[in-house]
């Protein structure tokens, strides 16, 4: 098991009016990395979803957000897999806050989301089973969650 | 006890390569609705926030997506309020698609969203009690749930 | 000849880290107000689009910025045509912040968009020359410009 | 005089429902380039608008479009200055879809952006002149612009 690190800063545009990251684009940064994450096959995400014309349409989503995030912070999302089935999975993204100096790393946790999302053709949307080689590299990061939901 | 409801079109930006609206976006479709529900009050959800200097951040987001939605479909949002306590309340979004049409009123639910926040002010943040009027309002709209989560 | 108008609020997720709307939102909301303004016929745009298989890809747009627009304050856009060619057209669209309060009617210039699309078949992209009901359409709403770019 | 290259890859949820880049995110790949041309000068970006607290709102924005650009494409940006005045200065993105394998290098021009911006104290705002260090990194990014728009 090994998580898989997507980093990147916060962006100009993507806070609100209270000067923070608007709560919805967690959903996007998760997903972000995920189309990272399947960068380890070949053709990637694009090739699955384009090609093959498989989907993973989410079902289920949850977040909790612990800390704000702010314009100009470097995040860093870790992505699990807690939970693999026959034609659906779930993904755990941790987002921190990168404090990361000369002197020490820190980082603190922004927000978690969970997102299960089910194996589709597009054409259906009917459930298929995963390709093979997508079982391999989800069952390369799935993670036992035993520290309850964080 | 009375639901708020809100309805918009889905615009053409708004969905993914896949072809439905991102999941993401319902979350915000939430908070659109959520905006509009506040303007039951003098200023708004903007004299809240800018005004009065009052935000109400997300601490938790929990979605189900029940069918996808699409370019040019319309939406019907109910937004009801499911919990209320000194500090924090839980909005409950039932996004519908709406195919009502001269013979007949449809809709197909399309996205369950629960989204608690808390109430505090800008400069903190620090937790505050509801402000009198916010408070009266949610109280309006609370709702028994007892329908399980739906 | 007359104008389309289109009007809504700016929406807490709509400004950047410096408080203000993105520049890159106003053309979004030309295109929102353009997706209206096809409403006109039966289908809308995305019948258009999505029935027909035409679509209208910009090949040119400028936008002046004249003011700033903020969070929780009302934009009114005034959609003219003000070029039709065979396969392409020209929409303006004027973006006013609304001040009218219940004395008095007031409004202030924020962003004037040109936009340049071109009418083409999905499938190809190639260019058609545009549908009768859109050309009707267009048409109605041709506008001299004689006074310059505004 | 040297180009700054910013390279991504096209999102999921980037493209419209034609499928392709909605063409109003050029300009926000446009600022995001600008984002990290400026993480040249200690503090980046951030430190400009949110410690210095002086930002850039743009004034005019031109946009040609030559090719669409899909979700899963890899884009290159180019950004160069082609005006610097005392208060304001125009940067152009040409953006790019990398087509680069392994036997050839190979790009296509998708889009021309022209970006003026003007140098504001948040606060005001009113027009101030760039500091030193912004002015030094705009001039040696300074290109004639010889050959037309392109």
């Amino acid at each position: 098991m090994s998580s898989f690190v997507y980093a990147r800063p916060v962006r100009f545009e993507e806070v609100d009016a209270a000067g923070i990251v608007f709560f919805a684009r967690f959903l996007g940064y998760g997903h972000e990395a995920m189309e990272s994450f399947f960068g380890a096959l070949a053709g990637g995400y694009h090739g699955i979803v384009m090609d093959r014309r498989i989907g993973f349409p989410a079902v289920h989503v949850d977040a909790d957000y612990a800390a704000p995030l702010r314009f100009g912070e470097r995040m860093q999302i870790v992505l699990d897999v807690t939970k693999i089935g026959t034609t659906s999975c779930t993904f755990r993204y941790r987002i921190y806050r990168d404090e990361s100096s000369a002197e020490a790393e820190a980082r603190v946790l922004v927000a978690t989301v969970h997102h299960t999302c089910v194996c589709c053709e597009l054409a259906g949307p009917s459930k298929v089973p995963f390709p093979e080689d997508v079982r391999a590299l989800l069952e390369a990061h799935l993670c036992a969650e035993s520290d309850g939901r964080h």
